[in-house]
């Protein structure tokens, strides 16, 4: 793990059109919330056109890895421009009024240069990496691949290095005089909540949910 | 509302390149998704790199309504190629193979074509769909937007015809012989889940929360 402590270098296109104020460039902050998310929005451009797709990341330092698989678009990438967003949303925020509707969130922007994972090592810990993001000591806890099961994955990384991070809080806004309309206003706190694991039919027998499943929440 | 049965036409790049067979195209089944969804992310191209925003957005029949401020990067796309995205996450899929670790989601994909709507009935009409995809019944029980609460915002129209679902189920995969080792397997439910509306402070008198708000979920 490199350093995780100073600010990464805001540019012209890291900075938000629209309340710039909300902008953010502590790497600690943008690390926790590329952390907390289990999913990202990776865009790149193909004839002439953006193209978005989801998947999984981690983060090893200040280099963010994506998921992808051998003759997957992702495996493509390589040396091309990309843009990853990573946004959680925490709440609603239901004013009187409809222009102040609004919700809390916390949204990472990444500009980078998608580099496809080729040595054998960076591409196995990225691996991990990805494995313990889902749940933290899963990968320790399961067969790693094979030679082959290796080649059938694509791991994209991108520098962390153009990355900004914008948050609106849980704040209700209001237009003067809107608070005398009799209309209910607040805010509804939002998560990504987990339900009861669900073991499979087949499990060797004395095998348990491990400690590291109990509870499985990503806050 | 225009008819939503039928499938969209299927394209080469709305064909994905791994999975194929997890694609749909069902009208139905498409807009299931994009209603289901609180916010979609945005992917369009500044100097020659891809972005990709966060927001909420609507559907009206075949129409997706995305919200933007006025001066934000959303007014400026019209006419621009875009690709909008829009990301369901169902369930961790936890097999014993580093290989085999998944997550149960539906995915749409949208190719299009910005517009930027001007006509004040149109957008009046968005945005009363973009704040009933929050709560159905909200855009009644609040204020609508002034004249100049309207133009402060700005609504994006994509036309849906290029758009894919791909959905991956929770079903458990294992390698042969993967079934006997003593890791724990299985599957832990997702859910964006609601938690107890916190009220204004300065609610007026005898106002109580809204039926349309009670027990508060997407799904």
């Amino acid at each position: 793990m490199s350093e995780t402590t100073g600010t990464y270098t805001q540019t012209a296109r890291s900075t938000p059109t629209r309340y710039a104020s909300r902008a953010s460039y502590d790497r600690a902050a943008v690390h926790a919330v590329i952390d907390e998310a289990l999913v990202c929005h990776v865009g790149f451009i193909r004839d002439a056109a953006p193209v978005v797709l989801p998947t999984v990341h981690a983060r090893a330092g200040d280099v963010l890895y994506i998921h992808g698989s051998s003759g997957g678009r992702f495996s493509l990438l390589d040396g091309e421009p990309v843009g990853v967003t990573i946004t959680l949303v925490d709440c609603l925020v239901l004013a009187r009024s409809w222009l102040h509707h609004s919700a809390a969130y916390r949204s990472v922007v990444i500009h980078g240069t998608a580099r496809i994972v080729t040595d054998g090592e960076e591409k196995l810990a990225a691996m991990a990496s990805l494995i313990d993001r889902v749940a933290r000591g899963r990968a320790a806890d399961t067969r790693p691949p094979t030679p082959k099961e290796l080649a059938k994955t694509a791991i994209v990384a991108i520098e962390l290095a153009e990355a900004s991070l914008k948050v609106r809080g849980d704040q209700l806004a209001e237009e003067p005089g809107d608070e005398q309309l009799p209309h209910w206003a607040g805010v509804i706190p939002l998560k990504l909540a987990a339900g009861v694991p669900v073991p499979a039919a087949d499990l060797v027998e004395g095998v348990k949910l491990p400690d590291y499943l109990i509870d499985y929440s990503r806050g």
